[in-house]
């Protein structure tokens, strides 16, 4: 079977340089190339084998992840990786470890919160891992409520150390990633008491485990919160529980840098503007709108080859039957994915820019623009992880039973990514979030000030509540300025009726809860038209490669297309556009799938997935499916004899009628 | 903690009959004390313990299950149990197993497709379990088209025989339940061959597994085809994959109740009506909705329960923080869920009768309300595992973090029913079956032909293609009548223009084909439609006990009004109602959510659930959550050490820098 391409004739279809179009996904030939090289790396070496995953034990897959975690390490001192190479290294080896939480919230945790001083001291010992950090906010009681934190650390200036506690059973930490087994240190979050009096939450270093036999120090109980989702997934990773009676810490473990504890316990807040901390945040948020197009595009590639190699009905001499990608049922359900895939991997990449631009104006002590930031984050976050989950889930059932097969990589992948869409802000917190800026937006629109940002549209109210869209044939809803304007009209809309109803309650608090529902809604509207926007800036680019553009082109007039027929209650109520209008949205959304359909395989070779890394026999490179699903399955443990263990004790007895007399 | 409840507040708030109300669930009062009994029985029983099982190797899994299947069985012949009491033991041991293909498809195929002849000698050998049978359909490279299938079943006339065949790879059986490890017998699917002539798909017993040792026949390749979706769900079946190579089978073996093959090779249809076999089809889809109806209510249960237990934000003065399930977000996602899983329990009761029905009419050799009973059956079923599988995973993110613990229960919940979206017919392919008939009675229309059962409203079309709402104020929106009207018109205008776009295509397949989007979401439209006046016509009904009705009437409106919200783009484009009325509509639905949310903890209380069955700790009865997610955690195989396994060769190096030097 080597060298078989089940796919070549697909991939001779495409009308575009793919070579080209992975520069673009990958957002600069030099990131091609150094992702590429260390994927290739990772795929090559034993170790980071991942096929067997699903087989293995917890205890197993718990060693299999040290082992893989430590063999990263060994591999990156060895090869002196670059942070970049190692970056993609860890991101290649595709399974969640200590490692995740060491490097992504321990370290910044004491980048952002820690003095000078404090990062000149713990930093050097987390790059060299001389000791193993996490991050322990929620508690089981408590999780997307951080001021609701029950654990206490009570300064006491007799010994000049914090005394750090869990009164209650609920105060218990739970679920920081890496805490259970592997982290020797933890940023542990808890109310800063000092002479009686709580300051609310903040955070401290404090030591976990002996770095002589990792045993845990006196007063401290510590352990893993037990199986999660799905077999494999996340369950390579030691989500811990910890308990902490009265253990003590040096004054000096408080990460001081906005506010600190003095010698005499008097609680000081530093000149340093608390909004720094939120530049982490949007930084964070970036991370994961970055995942989720990656999370997006694995599934979506898996998905889009099992399709043009699947064949059901449609044959009437005999022949071959119809390539499922092919039904127009198929393409309106796929399609729109890998169109998301693409939008999510740009907004992405713009949200990339924008904390950069964060950042400097933070430097510069310019805050005007953070609230638009952190709104737009928080709406980000919240709109594509929500969108990926579900997506995934779709493409498992966009391949037909064998989606259903751990071997098909889709059950893992929406295990192992479900989570995102709880952590790091609730998605429906967070676009209940969006919906108070949103808000606080419209309520000054009068004063003329003027909306910044993602929300400059909101500047031109007057215009967008009253214009009707001019869209007359099909084609009309290819062009980006009739595209825009009914997804701005659509948002503004929203948001102002969401006002207009505000208003009529004399507490604006009952008010928001009461209309909580209809406020997520227009935060959806608002942060589909950043999407939207940033694609259509993305695609206005001058963009080189023979038809990349045009394939560029389709993809943001199906995301777009599709997410007004999606969501076309919300574009008919607010008279964005008409019925008649919306059908032939419609129409133009069907001609766009045949357009992209003889591309739909390179669009998906265009993400340049090894097939290590994408894990799935039914999303292989080569399409070679059915012979591999069927050596697979020999492999089972269940396999392992014809006549299965318990046909003894359970199956014989019942077969000859001797039940009754069997112990069981 | 003994004798707490947590929920206690909750219980007292109720205003209904919540032992009446379980009356209704159960669908009478013999049935819910023989469920009840059977559920404390199996509850009850170390045996049927399930609590462990997420952490149990694919092979544990799979011997456990071989256990309590024999266990089950001699409980039902030591117990003497009735049918219907041996169907709520299985139905409670609630782990998958051969057990359901045996008992769910083996015995009604033969029933249905075998002769008398044959039900005599096979039925006595299945009902007594002295063979093991499964239903050998779909095949590596075919599912859904089952006149794609390859194998096949060639007559020998010399021998009397049939010699049936696996002629490629891809014509290996795949996925059929019990066949991997513990059948014996399987009714295999095979193209029907006699004298060179290919007569299509027909069904024949085969024999796999000596009854002696269990071992495979000559000529059979037989086994498990691998891990699955989740951990437990649905591991603990053996779907198999089968490969036969010319195994002889006597003549007598093909099931002929209507084709048979004679002594000589020459195929002869029966005079028994093909269409007998539909009704099998009704009785298994009803069977697939009752299953939704119940897999929706756990999750609900689950989810509605932790809502109550779990307290978020909204603590203004350090008192107690807001339960989850006072806020409008959460009830607006919730609340829908529970609606539906009582609109899915009225629906799957209904469907029981149109399946007595069906078999009456066809006794009597009836056939005219087959197809419209057959396009129900087919779209009820699509409607409501799509939703119920969706439902499912919403409830987990609306139980936060914890929902993503194994011990909510609802990861395995999500994993184990999905595949019912797939099975029995992909819910994309019933829906354009459904659109089939819908176009096919739309055309009829005209000649005057009366539609027949749920396409009635269809005879109405001159008044519905035209008829305006009468909603002008909130309330108007609980009067069943205006509801079902903007239901009925809903439906017939989405079929009436998906007819007239189909008449502009001068090949009819063609047309379809591109249309098969805007087919597939009119048959959806009509289903919604069969579902809302179902729950409408068991809310007119005479409903006992005090409150029971006026709980029915909210959840009926609350499914009506929340499906009007979320499908809103097509009550709109079709004129049905104005964005005016839909926003009061809106109004309306906020204030049953408020109505509903004193009643929400009885409300899944009258489902009956024992803890045992419903096998989750955020779903407790009494409430008592946070101890036992602390408790549970410890049980992880992870915590037997303190120190993880792997800490030597992977951990201590790594922070002694010692890696280097380290053989991973």
């Amino acid at each position: 079977m080597e060298g078989v391409d089940h796919l070549a004739q697909e991939r001779s279809k495409a009308q575009f340089d793919v070579d080209q179009m992975k520069v673009i996904w990958a957002g600069s030939r030099h990131t091609l190339e150094v992702s590429d090289r260390i994927a290739r790396l990772v795929a090559s070496d034993p170790v980071f084998r991942k096929d067997n995953r699903t087989l293995l034990s917890r205890k197993d897959l718990f060693k299999n992840t040290l082992q893989k975690a430590a063999h990263a390490w060994k591999r990156i001192t060895e090869l002196r990786l670059s942070e970049e190479e190692a970056y993609w290294l860890r991101h290649y080896v595709d399974q969640p470890a200590y490692t995740d939480l060491h490097w992504g919230m321990f370290v910044p945790a004491i980048k952002g919160s820690g003095t000078e001083e404090q990062q000149k001291k713990w930093l050097p010992l987390a790059y060299k891992m001389q000791i193993i950090g996490c991050y322990a906010q929620t508690e089981l009681g408590h999780g997307s409520n951080v001021q609701g934190l029950e654990t206490t650390a009570t300064f006491d200036p007799k010994t000049d150390e914090f005394v750090i506690n869990s009164p209650t059973l609920t105060s218990s930490k739970w679920w920081p990633g890496g805490l259970g087994k592997a982290s020797t240190h933890a940023v542990v979050y808890a109310r800063l008491i000092t002479d009686g009096q709580d300051h609310g939450v903040h955070g401290f270093i404090v030591q976990l485990r002996s770095l002589d036999d990792h045993l845990p120090l006196p007063g401290i109980i510590v352990g893993d919160i037990g199986m999660k989702f799905g077999s494999g997934a996340y369950n390579s990773m030691d989500n811990g529980v910890l308990r902490l009676d009265h253990v003590r810490i040096p004054r000096e473990q408080m990460l001081m840098r906005v506010s600190q504890v003095t010698r005499e316990g008097k609680y000081v807040q530093s000149n340093v503007p608390r909004q720094l901390l939120y530049g982490t945040m949007v930084y964070v948020r970036q991370t994961i709108v970055a995942d989720a197009s990656s999370a997006l595009s694995r599934a979506v590639c898996i998905a889009t080859r099992y399709s043009a190699v699947r064949r059901q009905f449609g044959s009437q001499d005999g022949g071959l039957e119809t390539q499922v990608i092919d039904y127009k049922t198929q393409q309106s359900r796929l399609f729109p994915l890998l169109a998301s895939a693409y939008a999510f991997r740009f907004v992405g990449e713009w949200l990339k820019w924008l904390y950069t631009d964060v950042t400097e104006k933070l430097q510069a002590n310019d805050f005007s623009t953070l609230p638009e930031a952190h709104a737009c984050t928080a709406g980000l976050k919240s709109l594509t992880t929500s969108a990926t989950a579900d997506g995934i889930e779709e493409c498992r059932k966009l391949c037909g039973g064998h989606g259903y097969l751990s071997n098909s990589g889709l059950p893992e992948l929406f295990a192992v990514y479900v989570p995102a869409c709880t952590y790091e802000g609730d998605n429906i917190v967070l676009l209940l979030q969006v919906a108070r800026f949103l808000m606080k937006t419209v309520a000054q629109l009068p004063s003329g000030k003027k909306p910044v940002g993602t929300t400059t549209y909101m500047g031109r109210a007057q215009h967008l509540i009253q214009c009707r869209s001019s869209a007359q044939k099909a084609e009309d809803w290819l062009n980006p300025s009739v595209i825009l304007e009914v997804f701005e009209a659509r948002a503004i809309r929203m948001s102002i009726a969401c006002a207009q109803d505000l208003s009529k309650f004399s507490n604006q608090e009952e008010g928001f809860a009461e209309l909580s529902s209809n406020l997520a809604e227009a935060a959806v509207a608002h942060c589909q038209l950043i999407v939207v926007s940033k694609f259509i800036d993305k695609v206005q680019q001058d963009i080189p490669g023979k038809g990349v553009k045009k394939q560029l082109e389709i993809l943001c007039n199906i995301y777009a297309l599709y997410t007004i027929h999606k969501h076309l209650g919300d574009f008919l109520s607010t008279g964005s556009l008409t019925a008649k209008q919306a059908s032939l949205a419609n129409d133009q959304l069907r001609s766009l799938y045949s357009q992209l359909r003889p591309n739909a395989i390179a669009l998906v070779d265009a993400f340049n997935f090894t097939d290590h890394y994408l894990g799935s026999i039914l999303g292989r490179y080569d399409g070679n499916v059915y012979p591999n699903l069927y050596e697979e399955a020999w492999k089972d443990p269940l396999n392992e004899s014809v006549v299965p263990d318990g046909y003894r004790e359970y199956v014989q007895p019942l077969l000859k009628n001797q039940l009754r007399n069997a112990r069981l």
